[in-house]
């Protein structure tokens, strides 16, 4: 595939001089649309070490406003970033609707040197490579522009410069002295992630790279072509109906719950003080052994999220986890694809994150009052699956509670905040109004279970009409898990 | 000191039943007002380990609405922290407008324990409380409420927890077991923490903790009535005058400044050729030996700042370095500390921010503009000195570039931009109003110079009405600062 880049092109000094001055005009016009437009752009500079990707990238910074523009290297790992899932730094480095991210190596540099060390096979490799295709999609459905292109040099022309750098005792990167020792691997293992990944909407560009000229007007002109082919689409109708009214009485996986559980107060002592205990415990072993933990809570409006939320929280060394609370998306959350604030929010090794709401917003709220077309939420599931998976294959151990209690229950408690001082604040006009959308939301909830429980992250359907046995069956559940996992049954 | 809280205060269980829904209700109500008001509140979680500061958080938690507030527990350092100056950590932690962190452990802690284990001696114990002082003070003075609890417990307290929690069996955390050993030391260094920053906008409180219920209570009571104080204060009106109107004819720094040095095209490309190649090594060199670089570009409009950045960044490696252009504050930035954003961006040991205008603006075009009040633009001179010196402390090499041209050099330039077509988007109608303050202008960079350049981190002034003067000039001036640095001269 590399021979279509060893033709020899070039480009004669006197036209890139007047080609230049177009280009960049036409570069910076094309920039100023997309903020205005609120389009993403990433850019992939790729190619091998020594291929000319620095000049590159030190030229697409001449060339367009820095204003807007953010370089990301991927380059050594941080020890943060090792005890994080993989793809945890590429999420840090998502562009803001509207701003340019250039990356300079990206994820596939590690996928690639990993498989080229042997520190990687060829299945992990393609699984690698089919999970990088999953997050460009995931990225190009939000509306982000991803254009990758990868520089190439002939072998020859890589041994001729390393030669050059060398009589002139130039500073030589680390890696390029290896690349010509694994030519023939480096091309093989690029080519495959150039077929694996050279999807419709995030296609890749081969640029021949001898005649640094060529190379750099030819960049310019793609990704020009690339800014305004994506100007020009049309806003495509959503082509998905809309949500059709739930049956009323449908039969749901929540009428499998059995509402009518419940603990004595001394039993719940009991078995609260037991199961707290045993997390205490659970908590101080994973820290020391790294495994994370990452447990979601969701439910109906006053089923008792926060309370065992503060359950579970208070058995453990504050140090040991955080409690995030999802509420409205700040305004750098809200420029990014929606999983960016929770990828934020990952722990690290030994530590454990509680949300208190979670992604499942965009299945459950944002479907329900139409805040998401259907096409982003019905997308969502996939995305949602794939997020979960890599956390756990990062070895996270994930917990998903829905806490279910019928609607008279709910009413009765919406009654009793309202009576209560210090929790009057919990219970709002809003808060009313879902209640109104009870039927929509019971068919949400029953499609998220449906198609988000997989055998590594099962939810857990607590029956939470009885605030003890609620508690009792969250702690104890989180307990086993913990123990599996710790074990290695997992 | 601590003796006033070995006094065996307690609460009954029934006094504690009746006043805290009181108190609980009140702090909601407080949480609602601070966040009406925009008020960030940091409270202060210290003690000796096993004083039970780990309830106090939770208890804190199930009193206070968890959305908006933020628990941060300061334990082990990240890599990633130990390759930042010391406080960027804590940076990261400081809480929105409106919104509340509770942090379990402090900056306190590590100083603490530094001194503790002799890994600090009483001088540099001594600096790192008037540095913690300092950093209290700037947030207070930006609004941030600061409410430091200290939580205590005797010896024989100690003595007696840690006996019953290994005779049950309970889990102790790794630090507990230290306490009783070091105590009396502990103890005084904790006295001195305590004298030193127990300044009135944030005065210590100190709870005994013996009786978890008086504890808590306290602790609530404290809080409570440092918010209502806060609450009810009156915004002062600035009590110091506005800016005189400067004079026009006075002579200041940038007098000195001769303007008409030059460099001939073919002197340029020789010098620019050696200084960028002998940046190239040095970037290489600073890297391996984890030597960190922040350079400030600050300049009138068109003096070439972009110019500047972009010929020292083509020097190096594009993995080595980031760009950061400082335009407006995303909400997440506006919403905190001035300097909050710039910590954000401090680099990790051996690499290098290049910032596009900088904190600098404080004092530049936010007091010229009257975007800060005087009372906030005259303390940032202080607070930079103080952050910079954090930096220069850490083994930061901090470089500062004023790009200096004459006014009719300006409008020169400003016209050669407004015809040509990829530099139009570069003059805006603000950069001609910024024009006609070129005195105000003048007098604030004097004052700038005069106050912020030390000998650590003292500023360039570029003579920049030639182009490749200053380029050349700026060149020269990184790699002689890298050098020095590199070779420990500095």
């Amino acid at each position: 595939m590399f021979e279509t880049a060893e033709i020899g092109q070039k480009i004669d000094k006197n036209v890139f001089r007047k080609r230049e001055p177009e280009i960049r005009t036409a570069l910076i016009e094309a920039q100023r649309a997309l903020r205005a437009r609120g389009v993403g752009v990433i850019i992939i500079v790729a190619g091998a070490e020594g291929a000319g990707k620095g000049e590159v990238v030190h030229r697409l910074a001449t060339w367009f406003d820095p204003r807007g523009v953010e370089t990301h290297a991927f380059w050594d790992e941080t020890q943060e970033e090792r005890e994080h899932p993989r793809f945890w730094r590429y999420w840090r480095a998502i562009p803001r609707a509207g701003s340019i991210a250039v990356m300079f190596g990206s994820w596939y540099t590690r996928a690639i040197l990993d498989r080229a060390r042997d520190a990687s096979d060829d299945a992990s490799y393609e699984a690698d490579l089919h999970r990088i295709a999953a997050l460009e999609r995931m990225l190009t459905d939000d509306g982000v522009l991803i254009v990758k292109l990868w520089f190439h040099l002939s072998r020859n022309e890589h041994r001729k410069r390393l030669r050059k750098a060398r009589s002139e005792g130039q500073a030589v990167s680390p890696h390029t002295e290896n690349i010509l020792e694994h030519y023939d691997l480096l091309m093989r293992l690029a080519e495959r992630a150039v077929r694996v990944t050279d999807a419709q909407a995030a296609p890749w560009r081969l640029i021949e790279s001898t005649d640094a000229k060529y190379r750099d007007l030819t960049a310019g002109e793609t990704l020009l072509a690339a800014i305004r082919a994506r100007l020009e689409e049309r806003p495509t109708a959503p082509s998905i109906p809309r949500d059709p009214e739930p049956e009323p009485d449908a039969v749901t996986v929540l009428d499998r719950v059995d509402l009518s559980l419940s603990l004595s107060p001394e039993t719940y002592r009991t078995k609260l003080d037991a199961s707290q205990r045993r997390l205490s415990n659970l908590a101080w072993e994973a820290r020391t052994r790294g495994v994370s933990t990452i447990a979601v809570f969701e439910g109906w409006d006053a089923a008792g999220k926060g309370g065992a939320i503060r359950r579970v929280s208070q058995a453990m060394d504050a140090r040991l986890y955080r409690t995030v609370p999802v509420g409205a998306p700040t305004d750098e959350e809200a420029a990014r694809h929606y999983l960016w604030r929770f990828w934020r929010h990952v722990p690290r090794s030994g530590y454990m994150t509680l949300f208190d709401r979670s992604w499942y917003g965009r299945v459950l709220v944002e479907r329900v009052e139409g805040l998401a077309p259907p096409e982003a939420w019905q997308r969502a599931y996939l995305e949602i699956n794939d997020f979960e998976e890599q956390l756990v294959d990062a070895g996270v151990v994930l917990l998903k509670f829905w806490m279910h209690i019928s609607r008279d229950e709910q009413l009765r408690r919406f009654r009793e905040r309202q009576e209560t001082e210090w929790k009057k604040h919990k219970i709002t006009a809003e808060d009313w109004r879902n209640r109104e959308k009870w039927g929509a939301y019971r068919t949400a909830v029953d499609d998220m279970v449906a198609r988000t429980s997989t055998p590594d992250a099962p939810w857990t359907l607590v029956a939470a009409n009885d605030k003890r046995h609620a508690r009792v069956q969250v702690l104890e559940t989180f307990c086993t898990r913990l123990r599996d996992a710790l074990d290695g049954k997992v």
